[in-house]
């Protein structure tokens, strides 16, 4: 029987075996799961808060696995926060749409920022805000809504960044790109 | 210029006017967004504590709209939860596969459990949380899950109910199908 091989994380005062999981032939990648576990969510927030760069006012994610991550860290920051999402809602009214700079052909990604909620980033120095950034290409279609909404960058945050992401970005640990 | 029709409604100590949006020719039905403003969905979980059956040890949501809520309600009651999806991820472990029964011919959703995650509701009694019940598909779907998971429902909780789903629903307000 094959032992399933896991990677130890601490976030604040919160450790956790991550499962890893087959990716293609390259080998096996953590998965970090925010969603479903509180307790790791809310230490991840706390360790976070230090990472928001200095004059933020506002935070922007993208649905779905940092969410609770950015629920909590506005709530424990005080600053308002906007979600992108990743379909159409028939509810939006005149939503910016951004395609994601994918790494591989055909495989793209669209992201959906309902009018109303653009118009809360316009003038404001918003932090993006992520679990993992990897090919940072969410993390840049993200900071392209800012600026479309009027807004200003001040960084991108996140938990974990894997591998080098082509822009900056805080985060609290690294993550291998393969184990 | 059109005054754009709003309904006020109030949680705990946090009142807040929705937006309403047009749906069909059916007239305007009011926008609940619990994403983007943590104040509200604090002050939702906070009321929705007492609503969690007695004997419950876990909660299941789906993503996306009830996930911040759901957070806050597995925080402040010290319950696990476990989140359903509606799309497949590709590090799904032999997930459950759970259509959702449909009012409306051909628009099918179906929901997806990864397995490690079904194996948590494994002999727990969980109470399903959404942020809104109408037609009562999404938490029937959910309600399968469990029972397919080898779990038992306590019952189904939310923040609003609207119009009369056909199952029992422990929500903190009604609200109109049309304004």
């Amino acid at each position: 029987m094959t032992q399933a091989k896991t990677l130890t994380v601490t976030l604040g005062d919160v450790t956790r075996d991550l499962p890893t999981v087959r990716v293609g032939a390259v080998g096996r990648v953590p998965l970090v799961e925010f969603l479903g576990d509180a307790t790791f969510t809310n230490a991840a927030a706390q360790a976070m808060l230090p990472l928001i760069p200095e004059g933020t006012d506002a935070l922007l994610t993208v649905v779905t696995n940092a969410l609770p991550l950015t629920h909590e860290l506005s709530d424990r920051s005080g600053l308002p926060y906007v979600v992108a999402r990743k379909k159409r809602r028939t509810y939006m009214q005149d939503p910016l749409i951004q395609d994601v700079p994918s790494m591989t052909l055909g495989v793209a990604e669209t992201l959906w920022l309902d009018g109303p909620h653009a118009a809360r980033l316009k003038g404001r120095r918003v932090a993006i805000v992520l679990d993992v950034v990897a090919s940072g290409g969410t993390a840049q279609a993200l900071a392209r809504l800012v600026e479309r909404s009027g807004g200003t960058v001040t960084g991108v945050i996140a938990a974990f960044r894997q591998g080098t992401p082509p822009l900056a970005v805080h985060a609290l640990q690294e993550l291998p790109t393969s184990i």
